[in-house]
């Protein structure tokens, strides 16, 4: 259990409205959670470890509620195509690589060394239906000492022959396998059931993994009304489900007593925002996907004002980047063509807020984490802006906006650290 | 005059739709132009000075087609507004500093290091309306060695006391002033006429201005139906023009003998389009800008279809980024949004075809200026795209497409040359 001081630019989230930001202060880590933020070091920590971060950023880590491994290596890759039709030229030809644990070996490294090296401390990620492969995963988001919830993912209908499980029951057996080896394994990573979307997953197998859900006691994550032609297709699919999120509820994978994460949630009814708020269902916004995939704009505002909860998702490779920072932005943009194009009535979303979906919002997933208030777990970046020269006076919060418009969280981390751990 | 040969990894458009890519190639320039992309070196060429970027992707310089050099410094800072809010918040403030030559030198050194490191070889760049800044920004790009046109802002009217024009007479005299002592001076910057916005410039003034454009043989930049709020306000004070476009050409202000690039055009009407279109007005779209702005997004695919000049602009700091790869990626994903929430009809804007825009398209505006065929300028890029490490093979043009998705030039720039010189 490691107890320290940060001292430097802090910025952090008290609520979507408030963002705190003080100059030279001090943020105390004592046994892995933060004792708050300081103007002046109170005595009593005066013998901790003082890590000298002056005239640096220091913000919590921030949390991606949703991407996926596998694809990263096609990030920006042949974007000039819609969900289903990139599904197939893209993403299923991709991922059914990952048989070969080769190529998961090479993959998987580039993508836990980009994570590590993001202002990403957490992550909700998907992996493919591979087991093995999967395992791989896990192994390497472990060494790089963020907190994860990795899935296998379960499709055993309407996907490609190569990437399609054979029934089922052999899809729910190789998940309890996959679960049995995973989930005392690890001290950071932890397996999360993955039903890709309701048209890859039959009936049958959502039964049988809402049965390993009670089991192991897992959360869950998966896909949710994000292009109007999936929706349509799900309706079809599932012809007494009042909604998309209906039918997941039906086999009693959407919130309540499963810790559940949806991913877009650009066309949800009313009623299926009724259901999540009910059940607790995080949304994982995914502006850059969500625009890449000329899927739409999700409604937060909407979402924020009824009080649901939301973080916010990378989605690579719908989404091209893995940067927190990107997303933050891309949420403040889309918000405002939402508020231009689609609803003049839903005020944009402003940098404070975005900011504490990015930490906060998206935290309350993992647990009290995302910001520095007293007994959160202590995740922090420290972001050096003099990367980025001005001729001006700026505030600290001002220099934190820029930094995030201006992604210095490319090249300008560091340092990382993550349940009280210095990663970089 | 500079002769010698580039290998390595080629892309350039010829046209819209045709991106050239050719893997280990040869791009030879001889006196400064270029005489073409080749797959084996060509004999005669075999004696000219070899730079050997295997495995590099080179494409030609960008073309930045409107940039605004004092607002560089607020790039990303206070982004929770709209066009005349952010003008009186923002930008009148920070403009109305440049009075203080020793605060242009040191923003504008910022400002020219940036645009020197980026992709962009040429640039369309409003100052502010003080002469000895403005010279001292045009020393600083002809510094850099990037070809640029850069204006003295006009404004003598609806603006802030302390940058405001005292009359039209004052306001056209220091242009004057300003035209005689750089038109000559300098190998690669040239002035550029710059009324800010018809709002700002009374007719007076707009009418010396023809004068002088005339008298010097000077091109014109300018905005364009950027808001609709705007709009309205140009309606009311120019009661008599058929649109905002007509505006300036009611002053001779608006292409034809009068070269003119229009910043934005978010909301031009058709017979505004029309006059474009027939005086040979280039269309700068700025997307970023627009979507911060909450101003919108323009109609490309339109612009496109109906054979409208068309180039890029990063509009620093509307637009918060100076990358015109930024600019290339948001331009597709904005018209996917466009596409999906405007018009059904408007097929969103391919990669090859925002790659042409940020190159060859908005490159005409110098001439034959932003592709490797025979006859042009010899402006290009050099990009190490090793810096994002990938599992499986890829193509030049996939290559290009992440390249520019994922920023890489942000630190992936190893070289540029602009009209045959080396300036990085």
């Amino acid at each position: 259990m490691s107890s320290f001081v940060l001292k430097g630019d802090i910025c952090y989230s008290i609520s979507k409205d408030t963002l705190k930001t003080i100059k030279n202060g001090y943020c105390v880590c004592e046994n892995s959670l933060c004792q708050g933020v300081f103007e002046k070091l109170p005595e009593i920590y005066k013998n901790l470890q003082l890590y000298d971060y002056e005239g640096k950023l220091i913000i919590p880590g921030l949390i991606d509620l949703h991407t996926h491994a596998p694809q990263f290596s096609f990030r920006g890759l042949n974007m000039d195509c819609e969900l289903i039709d990139w599904l197939n030229n893209n993403a299923f030809s991709e991922e059914a690589k990952f048989s070969n644990l080769d190529y998961a070996e090479k993959a998987y490294s580039i993508f836990s060394d980009a994570l590590k090296n993001s202002a990403t401390t957490r992550a909700c990620i998907f992996a493919t239906l591979h087991k093995e492969a999967t395992k791989t995963l896990m192994d390497k988001m472990e060494k790089t000492g963020l907190v994860s919830f990795v899935g296998k993912v379960n499709m055993d209908r309407n996907s490609p022959g190569n990437l399609c499980e054979e029934s089922a029951d052999i899809s729910a057996k190789t998940t309890q396998e996959w679960i049995e080896n995973s989930i005392n394994k690890y001290k950071n990573t932890y397996p999360i059931l993955t039903p890709r979307f309701i048209p890859s997953c039959s009936d049958e197998l959502m039964k049988k993994l809402k049965a390993l859900q009670q089991k192991y006691n897992l959360p869950v994550q998966s896909h949710l009304s994000e292009n109007k032609d999936e929706i349509k297709w799900v309706s079809e699919l599932c012809p007494d489900s009042k909604s998309y999120g209906d039918a997941y509820n039906s086999f009693s994978l959407f919130g309540k007593d499963a810790k559940t994460v949806m991913a877009h949630c650009v066309y949800s009814s009313d009623s299926e925002v009724e259901l999540m708020k009910e059940n607790g269902v995080f949304v994982a916004h995914c502006p850059a996907s969500n625009t890449n995939l000329s899927s739409g704009i999700a409604p937060v505002r909407s979402y924020l004002d009824k009080g649901l909860k939301v973080g916010l998702g990378s989605d690579v490779a719908g989404g091209h980047s893995l940067s927190l920072f990107r997303a933050i932005s891309d949420t403040v943009q889309m918000s405002k063509l939402y508020y231009r194009l689609v609803d003049a009535s839903a005020k944009p979303v402003t940098f404070s807020e975005a900011f504490y979906l990015a930490s906060k919002g998206g935290g309350e997933f993992f647990g009290e984490v995302g910001s520095f208030e007293k007994g959160y777990e202590f995740d922090a970046v420290v972001i050096d802006d003099s990367i980025l020269p001005h001729p001006q006076e700026l505030t600290v919060s001002e220099r934190l906006e820029r930094a995030i418009y201006l992604n210095a969280d490319f090249s300008g981390i560091k340092a990382k650290f993550v349940r009280g751990n210095k990663v970089i």
